[in-house]
């Protein structure tokens, strides 16, 4: 395992954008960032998807930055009408918003073709008072944090390019060992087994997952847990419980 | 179009599980979910993503169901130990929880074979007061329904089953006609003449969603209205603005 801190870090994701609330665009962002935020023993604990409004921005990030240590917003930073992040983060800090110098010199440098710095473009520019940018090495435009909320594109691809950017300047959080095992069984079958379990194995979280295949029911066991030993111990009675029920089961 | 209500509906969801918030696992309800809702005009407006605890459930469901005219939660109905759906919904409501004649019923008939209606199965029973039941055409144990909350199973084949139960008993709301473009364009070359198009068409919704790949940047924008003749209008205005712009469009 690599070096854990020793204190949890809580983090929560603020997904804004209609696209991914009709269904048409399906997210990308909390699948990466939640894999990447845990290999520094942080927790995604929450994530929230609104509508490009002002209200329900300003009131989600409201009550997700006073209650999580970090805050990842994901979308609406671009160009168009319908991109109203930066003004509604502002608003949501009582701060005030303008262009900011540094982020109008990365978009001058980025586009040096005549005609293409648009006045849409030069919107991106406009950050809220206190913040620092966030560097975006796929297309110049930055993001920004501010507190402890950080403020990212929702393409994939340039929402993951900042994360690495910001990634080591987060606190260390608590680094738990994980093992997956893969079970082809009914988990009604094992559930008792597997409750008795984790009342002896307190410190070891143990996650029951069902899915559904080709007419069979299989079962995910994903146990999490600091204590390398407890993990391991843990492990061995779940694949002892797996085996008393003839399940055809696999570490992955 | 269908037949259309006259008011709008709006609707949340409340996604349960850890595994979804650790990256293991990609929602594969909520894109499913919002295109049936949509299909009767109900909006899906807020998504919350929470752990398995009961703290966590609670909070959020008394957050949407006040602020929702429905909310659809799923996962966090099975057997085992982490499932505490059912329980927290209870506390949610301040209603008691215990077995459901008819959920037993349900389960007696489903799990024949002497010893797989187990202990951990029969908790699968455990309704709030005051619930009716949704009914499981995959795999029996019930969902249920307690005043404007639907609570579904998490497994997508199930989630969508029971979806399909309920569906046409929901209020019908206001049907949006809908138009989508795609352009290879960057979002930028073409947002202040967008903007001065949504300034013009106030009854049209028009999202502008860009993605990039392989080096290129493309821009989907979709319009939504109840009013047809407005959202054809629109659709003109879009097309022409991207001819100016020299893009390649079509509408899919």
């Amino acid at each position: 395992m690599p070096a854990t801190g020793n204190r949890a870090v809580r983090a929560a994701m603020l997904i804004i954008g209609n696209e991914i609330l009709s269904g048409r665009t399906r997210d990308a962002n909390l699948t990466h960032f939640a894999e990447r935020l845990s290999s520094r023993g942080i927790e995604l604990c929450e994530v929230r998807i609104v509508q490009d409004t002002e209200p329900a921005i300003v009131y989600a990030l409201n009550a997700l930055r006073a209650s999580h240590d970090l805050v990842f917003t994901t979308g609406g930073i671009g160009p168009t009408h319908d991109d109203i992040t930066a003004d509604s983060v502002a608003k949501a800090f009582g701060v005030a918003i303008g262009e900011n110098a540094e982020a109008i010199a990365l978009l001058e440098a980025h586009y040096q073709v005549p005609g293409d710095f648009t006045a849409a473009r030069r919107r991106m520019a406009r950050i809220p008072a206190g913040a620092s940018l966030i560097e975006n090495t796929v297309s110049a435009a930055p993001g920004f944090r501010i507190d402890n909320v950080y403020v990212m594109a929702g393409i994939p691809r340039i929402a993951a390019a900042m994360l690495e950017v910001v990634l080591e300047t987060l606190p260390q959080g608590i680094i738990r060992g994980v093992v997956t095992i893969k079970a082809r069984v009914a988990e009604g079958r094992i559930a008792d087994g597997l409750r008795a379990i984790q009342s002896r194995f307190p410190e070891v979280e143990i996650g029951s997952y069902p899915s559904y295949a080709a007419g069979d029911f299989h079962t995910a066991l994903v146990l999490k847990s600091p204590d390398a030993a407890r993990l391991t111990a843990g492990k061995a009675e779940i694949l002892a419980l797996l085996a008393r029920e003839g399940a055809i089961a696999e570490e992955i």
